[in-house]
C-alpha cells in the first residue's frame, strides 16, 4: 500500500477522455517512476462552476467529440459502445471507489479500472449502487460491504470534499492531473505531463 | 500561388492555441507534403451555436488556461504579453487576411503570421482597422489598398460567409483542421493530425 503520491489523476467516470487517461497513467507513471493516486470526482460540480456543459450535450462539439473518440478507440484496436443514457452521472461510481479506497486504494484502482471497461462496453450504470457494488467482486472484495460502505454518511461526504477539493484547487475538466501541485488537463496533455515529470519541469 | 490544399488550418486570431499553432502548422505540411490553406474566422460566431465561451472568460479554465498558455512559451524560450482587453473580437484582421488572400494567398499567410506576432507581444488592436492595415506593408503590400479593400461589401460578406461555411462543416474551437475532410480539434491534436496524414488514416 502506497501512502505518497506524486502525481494525481482526477476523472469523471463518464468521461471518455479519461476512459483513454485510466488505460495509459498508470504505464506513464511507472515509466516515470512516480507513484499516482486516483481521484473520481463529478465532472458536473465543475461544470456548475465554470458554466460549461458535457461535450455530449453541446452542438458542434458533440459530432466532433464522437468522431475523435472513435479515432481514438480505432487507433487503439478497439470499439466503444456508449451506454444508451450517456452520459451517466457515476455517483454510485464515485462513492463505491472512496468505499473501497478507504481500506485497499489499489482494490480501489482495480475496481476503477472495471467501472470504465464495462461503462464503455455499454454494460454498466455507474448511478446503480447495486449495479456498481457487484463489481467489487472483480477486485476480491465483498459486494455487501462495498454496497453498505458507499451509502455510509461518512463515504457520501467524503466523495463530496473530495470533489469540492478539486474544484478549488483548479480542476476544470476531466480528466486533469496534478504533479507536485502543477495542473494538466486533458488526456492530450499526457505527453506534455511526462516530460514535465522527467525532466523535472521548466 | 498554390491552389490545391490537402491541409485546412481555422483559427481565431485571438486564441492563445492557434497562435502556437500558427508557428508549427506550416513546419508540420512541409514534413507531410501537403499544402496548407489558412482560415481565419470569428470564434464568437461558434460560441453562439455551442454556447461556450470564450477559456478567458470562463472560471478555473480562465486561470488554467493562463498556466498552460505560459508553460508552452516557456518551453519554446518565449513570453507571451496578452493585450490590455484580450481576447479582442479580430474581425479587423480577419478581413484584411481575405482582402489580402483574393490577391495574393502567401502574403495573406504572411500577415497573418504578422498579427499573431504583434498581438501576443501585446501591441496590435487586431480590431483597428487601419492598425491590422499597416502591418500590411511588412509582407510588402499597400496599407491604403488593403485598407479600402477590407470595407469593401464583398470581403465583409467573404469573411463573414467563411465562417458560416466554417459552422456548417463542424469547426467546433480554434484552431481547428481538416485534412481531406477529417476534422482535428485542437493545437495538441497536431502531434495525431500527422501521423494521420503520413499513415494515410486509420
Amino acid at each position: 500500500m502506497k501512502h505518497s503520491s506524486d502525481l494525481e489523476f482526477w476523472f469523471d467516470f463518464s468521461s471518455t477522455y479519461a476512459y483513454f487517461a485510466a488505460r495509459d497513467v498508470n504505464a506513464l507513471a511507472e515509466r516515470a517512476g512516480v507513484t499516482v493516486t486516483w481521484r473520481p470526482f463529478m465532472l458536473g460540480a465543475v461544470f456548475a462552476v465554470t458554466g460549461a456543459s458535457g461535450l455530449s450535450s453541446t452542438p458542434l462539439k458533440k459530432d466532433y467529440a464522437m468522431t475523435d473518440w472513435r479515432r481514438e478507440a480505432r487507433r487503439r484496436g478497439e470499439t466503444i459502445t456508449f451506454p444508451k443514457d450517456h452520459p451517466i452521472t457515476a455517483l454510485a461510481a464515485t462513492r463505491a471507489f472512496y468505499a473501497i479506497e478507504d481500506h485497499d486504494p489499489e482494490a480501489a484502482v482495480g475496481f476503477a479500472q472495471q467501472v470504465f471497461a464495462q461503462y464503455y462496453r455499454g454494460k454498466l450504470d455507474t448511478n446503480d449502487p447495486a449495479a456498481v457494488a457487484a463489481l467489487a467482486a472483480h477486485v476480491g472484495l465483498s459486494e455487501g460491504n462495498v454496497f453498505d460502505a458507499m451509502q455510509t454518511t461518512r463515504i457520501k461526504s467524503r466523495a463530496k470534499t473530495i470533489c469540492e477539493e478539486g474544484i478549488v484547487r483548479g480542476v476544470c475538466g476531466s480528466p486533469f492531473f496534478f504533479f507536485a501541485g502543477e495542473p494538466f488537463w486533458g488526456w492530450d496533455r499526457m505527453p506534455m505531463l511526462e516530460r514535465w515529470i522527467t525532466e523535472g519541469g521548466w
